[in-house]
């Protein structure tokens, strides 16, 4: 029987280099020549694609936080029947550009929907599924959001305010806290090469503890 | 205080009449001057209508039936959210072509998901907020099919085979037995002329019963 994959989960706000780090896990990857998926949230189907489209865009009918919150469990429902699921079980890794842990952060802590409707979701989608490793990016605020502003338009999510930041912050840094066998906090607000040799450590340990 | 309007659903499977039976209940309304407000399920919004057309589009993705689950719950949080409780609070009658019923029908009945996961997204999205009459508009599956059939090309939920129906059709009248004093189910395998006279009988007794 193929030995099952591993799930990470790369996290964190806005502007904490999750593209730049997502780039080190892959090359990590590569060089071990471990089989992976990478992926991300809300997508990584073409109907979940579909859905992402229409929770960034910006529009003049305000989304209500509770469909919002749907919304993202559909498109994970979707996402881990097509995709996260039958890659695990063939022996691929899968690394997914965040998962549930940005839904407790944003919808939870961000737009403050009770902790209990998100976890009611978690497990009539995930059932047992949960992610074996997540990479915290952490960041001041300052650095996330001058760093995210530099990148241009902003999305539905961008343009929240800075206390919202602050709560998502907040959140993940206590879902970290209460699960730290799961959780690693990279703090991104140092040189790149530091953080990738960071990374690498990481990956080379949860790869040893299989 | 504005007294809050009634709540009114009308459900039923393929090719029962709804269209042709909701004309007569907004003629009924019409002769009565009640404000009401037509809507309908999956929609009733210009987010909700987005939602519809993805839930109802043929693709070549097969939708996991539990993302199509949470796109109808998250399509009814909107609509619920923006239209249907803002129209009852001002006294306006909300007559919607379908609703959670359908969900049961459909979802559970038909898809065969697990009820108490429907009972579990009903709760979570609605609070206490029920309909006050649910008229059940009920054929043989030969009229219903044969109907549904002459309208051309089908969609998503239309393809579906003979036992889906039959599953959609039992599931509807078994909440309709659990509940009699909410639903009222109407045999449309007759003249329209004898269906109309009983809705607008039924109609007037629901005001009445205010």
């Amino acid at each position: 029987m193929t030995e099952r994959g591993l799930f990470i989960t790369v996290e964190g706000g806005e502007g904490v280099g999750k593209s730049t780090n997502i780039a080190v896990v892959e090359e990590w990857l590569q060089s071990r020549g471990i089989a992976y998926r990478l992926t991300r949230e809300p997508g990584g189907t073409p109907l979940a694609e579909q859905l992402r489209e229409l929770l960034l865009a910006q529009r003049d009918e305000s989304m209500a936080p509770l469909a919002e919150l749907l919304l993202m469990f559909a498109a994970r429902a979707q996402h881990i029947q097509q995709v996260i699921e039958p890659a695990l079980a063939q022996g691929q890794w899968v690394v997914c550009d965040r998962f549930t842990d940005a839904t407790y952060a944003y919808q939870g802590g961000g737009r403050q929907l009770p902790e209990h409707w998100v976890a009611t979701l978690e497990t009539l989608v995930q059932g047992e599924l949960r992610p074996d490793l997540t990479l915290l990016l952490d960041a001041p605020l300052e650095v996330g959001l001058s760093r995210a502003g530099q990148r241009g338009s902003l999305d539905r999510f961008e343009i929240e305010q800075r206390a919202f930041f602050e709560r998502v912050r907040g959140c993940y840094l206590a879902r970290a806290a209460a699960e730290p066998d799961r959780f690693r906090i990279i703090d991104t607000d140092r040189p790149l090469e530091v953080i990738a040799v960071e990374i690498q450590r990481l990956l080379t340990a949860a790869e040893a503890e299989r």
